[in-house]
């Protein structure tokens, strides 16, 4: 078993690692660091009245002591490589998590602050797998003992695995324009005000409009000379909006390919029969089928589809043409697991299974 | 004072357009009719436990008895022209919609069983208000002694009059991308279940689509030999979900202009100037400014804008460069005000003032 | 393995019972029946869209044909006995549920119809086990080959099983004052109007409170010649209201004793020491502690603890001194599983274990 | 006009005060008072994006320049007294109100502060409007230039006014058990967090009970030698929860009475019939009527009742026997408007008129 950390642990996120984690076959939760005000209390009590999940605290980790983030010296002898669910400004994550790199404690990290530093691969496995190439190269130039690595965007995860499937049977899509609609666990803990995600719909999240647009690049591009190359061949409009569901994100796509247009038929089929690195080598918390196509005219619904496949699988469905573009359809994904700690986890199962962390 | 009637009286829109009638200084409800159930109590009794408006019912309609919808001649001698928001099939709709019309009892409909009926015109009084000519011919050629009018489905409303603010001023639009966000008041009694509107989104609504996709190109239509005929020089794909919010359908929108592209200046000066004549001619239900467009980057949301100018404004937000289209932007306009029963007395009181209902 | 049927399996409780049966240990679902409109379809087809869980429809029964429920010879040689989970009127259910077992169909059943039948059983079988005793004097006198059991209504689930730990150990309860906050999910399809759950609370719910406040006297009675003596010591006045929650009653209570009054201290420890013969036969569906109680001020809460032990559990919190009465607390238990589907089976478990079912 | 000032006023309940101020005939908003990090700010600036209101900002307010609360020399010569609706502890609202009241500018709060001080009075004008006798004893003995004058709780307002309605009828009152279902508003921004009020209840308000029990023998109370000598002789158990509702605080009664017992009859008439000073003074936000009793069973509802007479009345349903007590029923009040900012300006328009401030 190999002895993890988790930063901001005690945060929405990070709570939903210290679940997931439970009986992991790989990883076992040994460090968990949040903010010097929960340090030197055990994780039980730090959480105390602010444990969301439904499921109860894991025994191991209640009695774990909570260190503060900020002193990497914490974690050293702790665990081998931390996850990261820090919510800072970008500026401080990036040196915190600078800061463990350096030292020997590998970053698998949620937070947007290194998605686009050149030679931090964004990784979603069943799809840019290759992109751990840049690690070495990272370690070297950086001098450091251990490395960074992140993942995108929760709102990404709805249509860029679909989107993947039919290029990579050769359909180029050359345009996108996406309407999100986001759930409030998004938001992470007191960032949308209650009243507000009651009977309301709010147009704006700040931000995420350009993750959505520009990650996909990043996930497509190619990694030459240690650096990774964006494909931006892609050109996406996303619309971002807050609903009030509590997790799970839907996003209405409309797309137009270039010349090689796809059948409804093969759209389908290659949704349903795509598989993966993850799938191949068979990761615990790779989804059997990553895309999930639905029949039914009322599907996906973040209540009944968000779960699927432990909540790592996209669900999708009402596939019809466009009256504009060629093809739309309705994609959903879990933005706390599959979109962030779920998807962190793959990541480091990815990793470690390709020999960086041990 | 003209006296009304209202057929569908019991429903939620039938409830809406009792309310918004209090006190309307034209016209006076005398006239309430529903499915025979409810034919033969008080209006009081027929809603006793449905009344789903904060506002008492008012104390002239309560003690109205509610008649058979189907038996025309209840109508006769009560009033001079009706409300139609009768909720059955499109078949029953019609015939039930002519009788009263070839009896003399005109019609102005929320229905949308006649909305493609070549010479009945489908009214947004800020558009198309000409449109109003083909009744004479309607009349004529059915010969009856009454007419019927319809509105459009109340997702348009979002978005049909920002766009032909743009169009009239010259900036020909070419395609439009839409994704809506609706109420559940939109469905109705009963028609989405309970269950299904908490934490959860629908991404589907019967029929709403293609509403949404071909109405506009009869509003945007001219009179031509007493037809309308339609404008459909904008291609239009629409994405209709149902959210859990009550009242409100809110909308994102992509715009592609055709050669002459507006600054972003101009559209929204073009916006925040747009007036037509229901303003012209004062109607009471006329908003005073149809277009409100918000500079703040979360507006609009449908809790806090849905009811701006007693409901009958559509507000907009967001305005800003499409990466994929020219533009886009926000709408929220309330699918029971202006989307239903306060666009049909908008409707009636403009027919009023042509002299079409006396 | 028993073969078993569900009739009313489609409704939303009978799905909850299709759910709940996958892969248990005594039962196999190879019977599903409903009303008229959904025979001759398979089962996978009689719910398209309708379908409320996230979980799948087990593959056995989605291929089952749905039979019409009012024909118990379709159930003869496919079934030893049912779940009966209709949604009819009063008679027409007693009646259903009477030919089922007159014709050697044993009905386990969630219906209100049989409740205050005087030789029926209204189990819960952490309290009344020993209440199985009158089925063979219910089957003798009405000549049946078959028998009916009940289950009390789901509001109950909340309160019944704390103040039973305490009256087991001597401290006899005089009066209770409760207030329910119950999930919609208790109402069925359609029973509540969609928009009336959004940014509300509905004070009523039809023949609940009497429910309530009636049941518990049937349930802590004791058998005498063939009958059920009720207990009608503790007097219950209860104000039952449905809130905006998805699935879990919560009820806050009040509670006088009579002369023997525990301290705080003792009646946490009766609750979490408290176990009773399901435990002790260790049924399948039986929680390994029936009573779950919180120390957070905060808790029970429905969304985090409604699943508490596979939704079979009831789970309390914040018992503190009344100003007026007592004592007071929280309790909160999940409709649909323990107050419905699931102590269904925990009744069928425990029935068939006493040798009752075959 | 007299001029008056809000301190608090960027917060939820200091913005419903600017806009229910709007327009008002005794009080015009000349100063506006918040934390230092909003001094300097134009009030509109200051509220940005935080605005909770679905009206817009008064014109004359939005351009006010923000000063900084705790400086009360910046007051002076603005404003004639304050309404407080500052959110900060005990003590140093308190310092805070007293520095205000010692210089001059006298305090109509809505903080708890200083609901138990002895010399303050905690008005409810139907109720106690002689208490505001002891004023002139709270200014001589602190040599205060003006004064201070409290209102209770939001939660009070749904039972308060019904209760002492029948007591100056007679019919004492010897024990109430109250359950309440409160909105989130309640909650000032950012208390609850928003996933916590999706799908729950949160059955736990800090220091909520305590107030609904105690506050009630103070208004109840009577005024000698300049203090308000209690009148506990009502004993009250309080369960305060929360739940997702936007605005109206929802309760469940049960009442026992003492030797005299009124009929079901009398009691709704007592209701209906109840007026007091503020309805014979007619002050402007003086409910027509404070009470107003349904008859349908599924009222009052928050959604349909909570605005009733401009959200100042208090809604009644379902007075029915209890098995219990005597009688139980339903209450339910705005806590915003009555509740709050409403219940502050009905408390200043009474000072105003018993020429308390000039």
């Amino acid at each position: 078993m190999i002895p993890v950390g988790i930063i901001g642990a005690t945060g929405m996120v990070g709570q939903k690692y210290i679940h997931l984690l439970e009986n992991h076959p790989y990883f076992e939760v040994r460090y968990v660091a949040a903010s010097p005000k929960s340090a030197g209390k055990s994780y039980e009590e730090a959480v105390k009245g602010r444990w969301h999940l439904s499921q109860d605290i894991p025994a191991k980790v209640k009695s774990l002591t909570v260190e503060d983030a900020n002193d990497v010296s914490k974690a050293k002898g702790k665990c081998s490589f931390v996850f990261s669910a820090v919510e800072m400004d970008k500026e401080r994550t990036k040196e915190l998590e600078n800061s463990y790199a350096q030292e020997g404690i590998s970053v698998v990290s949620n937070n947007s602050a290194h998605r686009f530093t050149e030679d931090v691969p964004m990784l979603v496995p069943e799809i840019n797998h290759d992109h751990v190439s840049i690690i070495s190269e990272q370690m070297k130039q950086r001098n450091w003992k251990g490395f960074i690595c992140v993942k995108p965007n929760c709102s990404v995860q709805s249509y860029i695995t679909p989107i993947y499937a039919l290029e990579k049977a050769g359909f180029k899509v050359k345009r996108m324009i996406i309407s999100t609609m986001q759930a409030v666990s998004g938001a992470g803990f007191n960032t949308v005000e209650d009243m507000d995600m009651q009977d309301n719909v709010i147009p704006f999240i700040g931000g995420e409009e350009e993750k959505s647009e520009y990650e996909p690049a990043k996930i497509l591009g190619k990694i030459e000379d240690g650096k990774c190359v964006h494909d931006d061949s892609i050109k996406i409009s996303a619309h971002c909006n807050r609903v009030p569901v509590i997790d799970g994100h839907t996003a209405t796509i409309s797309v137009e390919f270039g010349e090689k247009k796809p059948s409804k038929e093969e759209i389908i089929a290659l949704w349903k029969d795509f598989k993966s690195v993850p799938q191949e080598m068979d990761l615990p918390f790779a989804p059997k089928q990553p895309i999930i196509y639905h029949d039914e005219d009322n599907r996906p619904q973040p209540r009944l589809d968000r779960d699927a496949d432990k909540g790592m699988a996209v669900s999708l469905g009402r596939l019809r043409e466009c009256p504009v573009f060629d093809y739309r359809f309705v994609g959903l994904s879990h933005n706390t697991i599959r979109g962030a700690a779920g998807g962190g986890i793959l990541n480091a199962e990815l990793l470690y299974k390709k020999g960086f962390l041990k």
